[in-house]
């Protein structure tokens, strides 16, 4: 027996079996939710209202829902078995919102690498441009009883001529059509060439000069967001950008969860099937409003974590999650788009950054591509600031790189008033010198909706330096402010915006726990800083250029972030902001056989410091567990504002 | 409506449509027999008998079927339409025999380059062995902390210290399954892996040592017969050899007309799909004979001429018959078995030997690397006899090559009594001094059945050498022999063997024109060979060794061959059989990547010289229509016999 299941804000209606759970309705309806635990219940994130009345479901008991909240219909999603025809709504705050690349709101990706804002552009290494593919006019010559050069050795010759490769592949079914198609085209013809593994092979053949009409995608999978730049493949320019959510969101919002549902039954195939689909919804939108036709996207170069490529190229990614941490494959093998079904040429090919170790991936490779640090003789150090918090400490001879399990606070995930960098998210506030009134900015100066990464990096600090929190993260009493109050669950917290002013209607606030997150965080990634240094002998003040890359770097205050001990206290002009730089560094790659080359040897290079076995990280890391530190004289200009 | 048609013979039974053509229901049931016009209804060899009276069909009027057999039944197949059900019997003559893979009913190929009767062994390069697909077994050290390298890069490692090949492809479904399944085999496994174009890929992988268990085919597609080894890989001994009609023989049986017949409605799906069966039932009876399995044939190394490349990989061969005749190509691309249905592993490559030019394919590189010319200081030609006659001229400087069109009469094919070196062919023959008696020898001393490729030079030059003819071919009056006679067309033949001793009753003879035609055909490969000659300036007596290749090679009289000027008037001991060239040149190419590469390096300097449009050529070609030849002078050991 089925039910209906309608959602009249999307004016969409799925059947489902009796007793399914209601989050696979949703997620059948194409409903993009938040669902942080893959549904086992326990973040609350799917919470929905059905409105049809409770003789249709049954929803386990939760902590999410309130009494309330169980009268007005609400359910988690994931706990609910449909038993009849339903009608539900999404509430705003379960809903992914669109858009949502970051930055893409700001700068629509015309100019990722050059980021405004930041305090200087990061070296880049010049890469003589020899796209992963490309389109070729050929007039052949046509043959003669004193030239019998057959025909495909004959267009080999040609292209040859053109671009200084010696030998082509061929797939058998273009070989088969070859003879007739280029008499049929008057010996006039285009081909689309690309570089597989590393062989070069003619994967398409067009009649007349099409070669204007050459683009690939740079491609950037992040746990969170998945953004493309279509790329003219003649010019190198970036013809349009697009990012959203990935759909594997809808399967758990960390990467260790996704890892574990690909376990489950079917569990890998649709991990795979969501990321196909979110880079799918991305090549739509872009083909569609730049008119272009699919098949002129001849390939793909995509950048990712460890985890996220193999779920996109449908690898299982079982033994990463389990000691010693293995992936399957750091350099894998390119595939022909049509083996992933992804929506461009058929015959195009998909290539990704090598990666280096299971939790540092091709999106870090990239991003030292990116900042060039594997070509500069000074020592940098590159602080991804994404879920895991991945650095890279290194020069032109050696790179050493960890993973810092900082977790996804400054995702706004496990915050209690956290959100992403979307519209109406808090990046920055300001107290009254009486500590009653709080001025704040959102993103596109919307409602406020919730506190994202740079707010939470922001709020800490400016409560420290208030003197409304200590040092340990704690509030300095609770009389300090009018704001600071006792919650629900006995715990202090910090209104930040009170509930008239919001989007929801409720208050947004500031809890010690999520203080105690945040410094949780900062402190793994500082402390990953310090391991690096160790390792290779070196002290800060040996750093020459701290690059800081992720959305999240886009709107980061140096200032605030040195303040809570997130950055190391050097020089403000030792740090520059780069951007995405996962996706800058897939576009260098896409565009750049030399970058492709430097990226495998920089990949092979670099060396993965396994931080969770490491001693110096286990015993020091409480040290890291104050504002900015337990040794304060690591931070002199902190401790002089603090004074 | 559909009709049925019944082959007692064969206990098979196919329905047909109404107004079909009988040879297609032949083919349907799987019959193969003879269609050398491709059903025209030109070359009468379709005969067939309908045993179920003549209302079930008609046949439109054909020459090759006299009153007496139309009476009986007999009709041309593909000159027939089925109009009822049918019962038909295929006459003896009208069959495909089995087996004729020709030397193979002799020595079984245990030992193609050995053939018995040879005069010595061609001068063999030596090449290394590095076989184009084998099995490595395993061992793989366990991931830990320390060693964290990934599963992919893990197996890549150890590859290569076995076999010092750096980098390894692998296709996509082998790197989801690599993980699990390495860990699952308790990281003891067996790579399959295989040279695909000029990399190295991982084909297969099974769990523990399978490594003993690793073969390839040499495989000799010929325009007649194909011929399979099967081959150790880890010993490049031959386990097996099987040879058998191409079946492509019931779509035309030389090479132009199959390309015709590839212009036609879904005529290169049903010949690519012949040639397909006819390797599948080869595989299927080495594999049953030798108990081993499909999977463990990794790779097949094919040598074929340029139309029978064509057809096997599905090429459409069509601009190889126009003018300036232009193959599709000359190296065609590795592929995989899947690729083209061959049962062999799935994932299996077949190579193919490279061509030269639209009629010198690789059949003829293959030769050339098995008699070693291409490394040999002196110069040599390599003959091989086969439908067209190919020649090739050089040393390891320079290699001229052509093909000689000399049609298929030493195939038996438009010869009155021909047929092909099949059990009963006449080989020889003796001629009693009175010119009344023959005494003659047939392939395994069996009741003749007609006269195959050897006898169609040593009948000649016996009928030569004892006066019955004069040197332009023509019979020397009727009286000079009682075996002389004009018959029904007017007319003269020698009577080689009375009906009574023979297969079909019929007596086997041999007639003016079927002289003219040998002469024709032996006069285009001299001259050829002064052709490469003149356009090298070198004389006979510039040619060290000459290599004879071809099935028919093999029980080749030389003194006769000179005796009728097909082979030219040198020392005896220059001359060298060296069996079936292809399939041997095929073998040493699956063997040794060195030999491929010697492959690719030969075809590509090799010249192709067209004789078709050659002044000497076309303006000398009537000199060679002469018993050795015109100028008697070219051939003083014949000039010194016939005194």
């Amino acid at each position: 027996m089925a039910h209906k299941v309608k959602f009249p804000q999307y004016k969409k209606e799925v059947e489902v079996a009796d007793n399914s759970d209601l989050l696979s309705a949703v997620i059948k309806a194409g409903i993009e939710i938040r669902a942080t635990c893959a549904g086992q219940g326990t973040c609350g994130a799917c919470k929905v209202q059905v409105l049809s009345g409770p003789e249709g479901y049954f929803a386990s008991p939760s902590p999410w829902i309130s009494k309330d909240e169980k009268k007005a219909g609400y359910v988690l999603a994931c706990q609910t078995a449909v038993l009849g025809d339903l009608t539900v709504e999404i509430p705003q705050d379960t809903k992914l919102e669109k858009i949502q690349a970051v930055g893409a709101d700001r700068e629509d990706f015309e100019d990722t690498e050059n980021i405004p804002g930041t305090t200087g552009q990061p070296e880049k290494t010049s890469f003589t441009c020899q796209p992963l593919a490309r389109k070729i006019y050929i007039n052949i010559p046509e043959p003669t009883l004193k030239d019998t050069t057959p025909d495909f050795e004959r267009l080999e010759r040609e292209l040859s001529a053109k671009t200084g490769i010696s030998d082509f592949n061929i797939n058998l079914p273009l070989l088969r059509a070859l003879s007739r198609f280029i008499r049929q085209s008057n010996w006039e013809v285009t081909a689309g060439i690309a570089e597989f593994n590393s062989d070069f092979e003619i994967i398409q053949l067009e009649a007349g000069n099409t070669s204007k009409n050459a683009y690939g995608l740079a491609l950037d999978i992040g746990t969170t967001t998945v953004v493309v730049h279509l790329i003219d493949l003649n010019t190198g320019q970036i013809t349009a950008s697009k990012g959203t959510y990935n759909l594997q969101m809808s399967f758990g919002e960390d990467v260790i969860t996704r890892i574990m549902y690909a376990q489950e039954k079917d569990g890998l195939e649709k991990l795979t099937k969501a990321i196909h689909d979110t880079v799918n919804s991305l090549i739509h939108a872009v083909v569609s409003e730049n008119k272009i036709f699919n098949h002129d996207i001849l390939c793909i170069q995509a950048s990712g974590n460890t985890s996220m490529t193999h779920l996109f190229l449908g690898i299982n990614p079982e033994y990463i999650r389990k000691e010693p941490y293995i992936p399957s494959v750091n350099l894998p093998t390119t595939v022909y788009a049509c083996e992933l079904g992804i929506k461009i040429n058929p015959k195009g090919i998909i290539s990704c950054v090598p990666g280096v170790a299971s939790y540092v991936g091709g999106d870090i490779t990239a991003g030292v591509l990116a900042c060039g640090m594997q070509d500069s003789a000074e020592t940098s150090l590159l602080i991804d600031l994404g879920t895991n918090g991945e650095i890279a400490l290194g020069n032109s001879d050696w790179i050493v790189s960890a993973a810092c399990s900082a977790g996804p606070a400054f995702e706004g995930v496990g915050i209690k008033s956290g959100t992403r960098a979307v519209d109406g998210a808090i990046q920055e506030i300001e107290i009254s010198a009486d500590k009653k009134q709080v001025k704040y900015e959102t993103i596109n100066n919307k409602k406020p909706r919730g506190i994202c990464g740079t707010g939470l990096i922001d709020i800490p600090a400016e409560l420290l330096r208030k003197g409304i929190i200590t040092r340990d993260g704690k509030f300095n009493g609770e009389k300090v402010s009018p704001r600071i109050r006792r919650n629900e669950d006995g715990e202090l917290e910090f209104v930040v915006v009170y509930a008239p002013e919001t989007q929801s209607g409720k208050d947004i606030v500031i809890t010690e726990s999520d203080i105690a997150n945040i410094i949780r965080s900062k402190g793994a990634i500082f402390l990953g800083i310090q391991v690096l240094l160790q390792e290779m002998g070196l002290k800060f003040e040996n750093i020459g250029k701290i690059y800081i890359s992720g959305g999240f770097g886009t709107y980061l205050d140096v200032e605030k972030a040195i303040m809570i001990g997130l950055l190391p206290d050097l020089p403000r002009n030792s740090f520059q902001f780069i951007g995405n730089s996962s996706l800058t560094g897939a576009k260098i790659c896409l565009l750049s056989k030399q970058a492709r080359e430097k990226a495998k040897e920089t990949a092979g290079k670099m060396t993965y410091i396994e931080l969770s076995v490491n001693p110096k990280f286990m015993n020091e890391y409480t040290s890291t567990l104050f504002l900015p530190h337990t040794d304060i004289n690591l931070f002199p200009s902190v401790k002089n504002q603090l004074k």
